[in-house]
């Protein structure tokens, strides 16, 4: 049973390109049964729909906009200037696999680091926050933390996700003591 | 009159030194009228305070943490590990001006990217977010932007805020046009 | 006598602390005549005011915007975005030295590098160009090399500079030739 | 019909191993009919045709140039140093996949930051303009918009070009709100 | 024989993905007979473990740390906080070769740069050592060289196989000397 | 009382200015009591005294060397390859004042990671650890970890350090939790 | 006919693995008929030959020395240190390709820079200079330029090059002149 | 008495205000008796004068240019370009200390790795060496060891120098260990 019916959380992106990173929080989201609207508002491409997208976001009443972009990635710190929602960024670096004959002339040359600069050197007033490089994932989590002051019970759920993570890790820690790390290796990674 | 009689933030920061920055945040916190308790936790001088402090945290009813730190800053991250409640990263670059003589030994090297990144690239599941280098004060808008999703009164001060930036600037920008920079430069640098 | 009654240049910048950078493209287009109109657009502070001043932009029929900006430097990419006029963006590092106590808690921690790639680095479709960091004057001169095109005058009154230039470099380096360095120098720099 | 018999620009690469990523220059402009002429200037290897290439390019009537160079990237400033006509760099970060056996040996080793400053940072008097690693196409665009204020229906033809982009965004989003973000990407990466 | 029937040495990573780069310490130590403990211990993931594990390592006597992170790494730091136990730290990046289709999405993007400066630049007063990125062989002999100061043993076998490399050098100097560059590359790549 | 007659530790340094960091190694030594003996040694002007000092610390029993350098930072690395005994780089930033009319025209370019660099990525087989940036008193605890698996009474001082460490920094949170962040700003900056 | 019976120039580098970099040095040399010499010296692996080798190249009456090294990149200026000889340096950036399985776990990760840097500053006194990244047939040619002083005949030989690369420039620039650069692109590209 | 009557290096810089740095190499150039001729040659506003500068130097006999130049630096590469005379490179970064009160403007942002990566990454065919960011006085040492090939009695003083060096040095580190590095430094700063 989800939180609400209505979406809880926008996120947006700033092309079709980042969907594939930005599923990452969609994939959090689902599994902690929040509901999310997905769109993508180009900074540059749409640059109306900036205003737009902040109206439409206050009046569908989300309560967090998680913001992917790449590159000069002015969207996170645009959106975030329309509206009081909070806004999380993730800088996104993606490279081009789809067409491999091209794959040397298409990347970001800045490791992210444009991206991930141009997010979080917001000027004063204005904040947008960000996780690391291609961490969508993480923001889909920090959202439910943010969210957990409101839901209590997803308080528990990411209680839940700490103590799996820390019961597998144990498990894991445990297989290479007794194995060792030669053995260990070799076993895992072929 | 405050939004509730406990604090709802707390500021910590992994030195005194850190202080001068992080009272950016206090000040916003004060003037949106949001209790705060402020203390100092160092990851690497108290280890074993991070645990007490996060269950102080929740036993205290923290909707947000915001944690400040310089050099390798391991501290935004190291708490968030150990709760569920948000935790907003500051990384802090401090110059040392109260011993003059010293100030060409004492400084970090890296402009801050050191401890910018030791907050943002945190793992998969352990998410931290972070705002600019020594942006303390967007910290604490952003998390009155998260607060106000709780108590709506606070949007409408982020709003004014955000309406009286706006004025502020097409003010300025109102006497810019009409003097012409060079005349308005002078005006304001001397 | 100017080229033209109305402003053909638009000078914006995202703060009014940036006026002491801009203030070199308005001398130099003072020097070749060209009339400017010099505003305050934050892209954070005043997101409206994008879309405003794009059109203002279009209807006074401006030829070229220079648009300074530091941190994350937003603005020059997001007018673009919003017109057809070329946009000259200049990246801004500021020191602040009017408050030298606080010198050592506000300046942009990476060099201006980060202006600079929010600046170039706009995706496929909607171009920003790039001066060098804080080179307002040369964003005047390259401005005057674009209106050049329709102003054959300035062509002249260019190679007029470009002849001054190495008259002056010849002046000097004759001076150089004929002291040597260690004289020169001595007389240049005490 | 093109706007013009001669070409209104010159499209300039310091090495023919260049010609694939200035191709996206050449791209735009036939697109919006803009006559061109290509060549290869290589200011180290061919040092006096700088010279020769800067009277050639006043002789044709050039209005715009748009140079391409990568590693130490001197052919934009160099050129832009011997004309009063605008000059666009193109920084250029090529990956060698002709020879894979050999793709271990050459490249170049700081993702094109080498090149983009020695574009930018040019002196003061001497002013070149970037735009982003490997955006051939963007300076194309950029010089539409330079034309446009001499070609008018140039200003329409990108007014045009923009409005399809947001178009083709609002059409991908709707598909995106649709669908979700795991359907959507399901389908568009597999 | 071994020098000790206990380990002296813990080898401990954020992750179980770490164990590939991490072996090439459990390498080095067990050619010189050195027992080792190896065991996973995540700051973020559990960080109630690092305390344990701390008071765990000294209880085994462990004389030296081999702590090995990637990404934010407070591992090394964190550990060496709750010990006095000498930690030596290993940044490591590494890429995903498992999943090859997802290779463009998961990656570190700073060369490991973050990494090694989240080890170095502790604070004053906490101080943990690094080697450089993935270099964990290197930690090993490090190792072996602080243990050499008890077991004398250790020196000799430090001192062979200086003299191993020395003479695996010159005896490739010899051949190349003799066959020349081109001759011995040929032989070498092909 | 010393824990031994004679040094046990080799503090080396490429330059007489690399002093003033160097001290801070020094200092840690003489409060735990370890003898020391104190030179310069330079890579470059005395590369004969890199094989003749090697030669000499393991003749004097040196169970550590401490070596600091700025610049290229060859120093450590090369004694590392001249000895078993283990080197700890110090990567030193000095800035000139001692001549504040020169300050503009000395210092190193690149805050010291090209120090730290040249101190880590050393060939495998060959390792020298670092601290971070003029860490050199880092360098020194560091030190006495190693010493305290020999000598375990130092074990005792390292852990009565920490408790001192943990002790003043709780007492200055308990100052800043009761006087909150903007007094107690004011107390220590005023 | 060769220049000299004895060789002129020395090549060391660091390791058999850098072979296939330097060989770049040794084609030129050849081309030019100047006798060399290759060795293999390695700062760290073989420190005792380096005063060794300066010696041997002071007897041998090498006019200039090329050193290629990676990494911490010491050779060259340790080298240089021990020797009047004037020595090239060439920070070399070698990717594992022959081993495609580890491909992941060994590769320089900072892009040269560190070699790059460690080459170029050296204190004063003791200089080396560099070339760029992997640039070993730079560095021959630069040899070229040195020896001419004392061989005018290569002098010749060095203008004849120039002027072929001038003609071979000059004939592609003329085919994409003619063809433009789609055309050209297209049948230089498949 | 002078090793030739005419001078044998040409030293030549972008601007005057770079001959505070250049006049490091000229220092050393006048104490080895070195004639040189010292002029301006700047790439962007004389550009001209590069093949003028490059005709003169061959027919003046010039042995070894060195090009001193800041910020885009094509200076030494272009010269190189245009003469076969091998031409050391110095990467110079100035700060601007005689307008005290706008030193908050002018300055280069990228700690002159701008201007050595622009000297170094010339393409192959077209070398430049550089020497470390303003180490003009290394520039002069190197192009004495290239001298010193034709003029033996160079050699002896280098070697000279060397030695007075090494004692130097050996003076320094005597004090130093018998003072320790308290008292040394206490002396030395103070």
């Amino acid at each position: 049973m989800a939180y609400s019916k209505k979406p809880l959380v926008g996120i947006i992106m700033g092309s079709s390109s980042d969907s594939r990173i930005m599923q990452g929080a969609a994939e959090i989201l689902d599994e902690y049964k929040i509901k999310h609207e997905d769109q993508i508002v180009s900074a540059h491409r749409t640059p109306a729909r900036l205003a737009e997208y902040a109206k439409h976001a206050e009046k569908m009443g989300f309560k967090i906009i998680i913001a992917g972009a790449g590159g000069a990635a002015h969207l996170p710190g645009m959106i975030a200037s329309h509206t009081t929602i909070p806004v999380i960024g993730v800088p996104i670096l993606v490279y081009n696999d789809k067409h491999p004959k091209k794959s040397d002339t298409k990347f970001s040359a800045f490791g992210g680091l444009d991206s991930l600069l141009s997010i979080t050197e917001m000027p004063s007033g204005s904040p947008v926050v960000a996780v690391g490089i291609n961490k969508a994932g993480n923001a889909g989590i920090y959202a439910m933390k943010m969210l957990a002051n409101e839901f209590p019970d997803l308080k528990n759920k990411l209680q839940q996700h700490k103590s799996n993570q820390h019961d597998s890790v144990v498990k894991e820690s445990d297989q290479l003591k007794k194995q060792g790390l030669s053995k260990f290796t070799k076993n895992k990674f072929k």
